[in-house]
């Protein structure tokens, strides 16, 4: 079948292409490290980079391109402006900016913010790339939260195939930094890539019932390594569970019912949230963040090619 | 009059000596840079420096030396091995350390720890100095709360003169580590140095009433920088209300009534822990810290070479 666009989610550290034919099933794909913050002017910015991946699997030179992520940021290639919330998929894609002086179509779709007030559960937040995760996920019934696990956690609430709000947490922004930079990093190092579930639950449900204790749990890492040198806690599991455990009890203050949430993680991020969700009592669904990524492109390449 | 002591508080970055007389009035007074961690073994370590500034007041041969502090941490001078919650002043002293093969009696007091399940409020916890702070608060009238911020902020339950229990936040510490090496950096610089009153006020009682959401607020800090850039908060400052809001939700968590707490600083962070507690409709006390270490040492001086 003839590719119908190339859809690429184009982050601050990656990139990935897809070329998609007319009923958004995957014809080629290409995987790079190209982020935006890797990308550089004098090699020809984005259009080169772009190109590169497009002629590597032949892509017809009319075929159009449809991006989404920190592409289009301010510092990214052209800068699409947030939409804001409610933001429908149809909002998000008629609000596209067609990037100038291409020999194709290339279009960025923008992110989303949120000011106070609107939906009432949310201060001033931005998200971009995840909005078109959210439209792969396809219409929702009712209210539905989605948790987007990492550097910068995000919850988004969608009713039908509207995002009516959402709050992003700093849960991996700030592990790495209280166990990179506090007195933590005595008691992390070696032993942070192993994923101790027990650690993890204890100092999830310590936080989860009593946010306001996590940064007494913090220092009581670093005083349990001194005063009970046999124990067999785990020191970078214990931090995860408390930062997990506050960004849970946030986002019940933020949200009320969670209701069943579809989380949009893989690997360790999705193991260590399902870990947090049973331990919580929440039952959850789990969907794959890269097929999600990749149909909410292909919806929103419909509505801006139709 | 002649001197009695010796009063040396010796932290980890600061080194604070007084002559003492048999009162504890001040004779004389050295203070300098030469901390725990500015202490090297090659230049004849601990005893080369304190016997400088001996040298320099003239202190007598035979005057005693008490220390408080990190000097008697296990990477210090000598290990004074921590006492046990709950800790008197009398036991405190009881359990200094002599050092060893000196021309004059030094004596270094050692620390308190806590194990959890001791006092109920409380896990495993660590202090080195900030006992003696509260011995020279003298004996309180049922419990009392004392406040000591700073990098690792700590909260101590005093009955009579014995420490009942306590509970370390890690406030200033992963202040710093929030604002040099997450987002927030972008959002914190220049600005760093200005305490604005209503921004802490703010980020405080959001903190403060939901704690879980501090690491939302925090991210809020940025989104509302790129949101709203005629803003009027001060992102520093509002990153310290977060921060210190969490840690007074905690210690309500940890402590309960919080009574009428005293607060020991000096400066800047004693402003931002009174503008804390004027916003959290508490009454405190404000206690001069200097002064307290050195009634501390005093009282401490007095039980050992009695």
């Amino acid at each position: 079948m003839s590719p119908f666009c190339a859809a690429v989610d184009w982050g601050t550290s990656s990139f990935r292409l897809f070329l998609l034919d007319a009923v958004g099933d995957v014809l080629a794909e290409r995987r790079s490290g190209e982020g935006m913050s890797a990308v550089r002017e004098g090699e020809g910015g984005f259009a080169a980079v772009l190109e590169r991946h497009l002629a590597d699997i032949a892509a017809p030179a009319d075929c159009p391109v449809v991006c989404c992520g920190m592409v289009g940021a301010r510092q990214g290639w052209v800068e699409a402006p947030y939409v804001e919330t409610p933001a429908s998929v149809a909002g998000i894609a008629a609000a596209a900016m067609r990037v100038p002086q291409q020999g194709r179509p290339v279009f960025i779709l923008p992110g989303v913010a949120q000011r106070p007030g609107v939906e009432g559960h949310g201060g001033f937040d931005v998200m971009r790339g995840e909005e078109t995760q959210i439209a792969g996920l396809g219409a929702q019934r009712g209210r539905r939260l989605a948790c987007l696990p990492g550097t910068h956690s995000k919850w988004i609430a969608v009713e039908g195939e509207t995002i009516t709000g959402f709050a992003t947490f700093v849960t991996g922004d700030l592990y790495a930094a209280a166990a990179g930079h506090t007195i933590l990093k005595h008691s992390i190092g070696e032993t942070a890539d192993a994923f101790d579930r027990e650690s993890f639950a204890a100092a999830f449900r310590a936080a989860f019932e009593r946010p306001g204790e996590a940064t007494n749990l913090m220092f009581e890492i670093r005083a349990r390594g001194l005063l009970d040198p046999g124990h067999s806690f785990e020191a970078g599991s214990t931090l995860s569970g408390l930062l997990v455990g506050l960004e849970l009890a946030g986002v019940k203050s933020r949200f009320g019912d969670l209701g069943r949430p579809v989380l949009l993680a893989a690997g360790r991020l999705a193991a260590v949230y399902e870990a947090a969700f049973a331990e919580a009592g929440l039952p959850c669904d789990i969907a794959d963040a890269d097929a999600a990524v990749r149909r909410g492109l292909f919806a929103a390449a419909k509505e801006i090619l139709r």
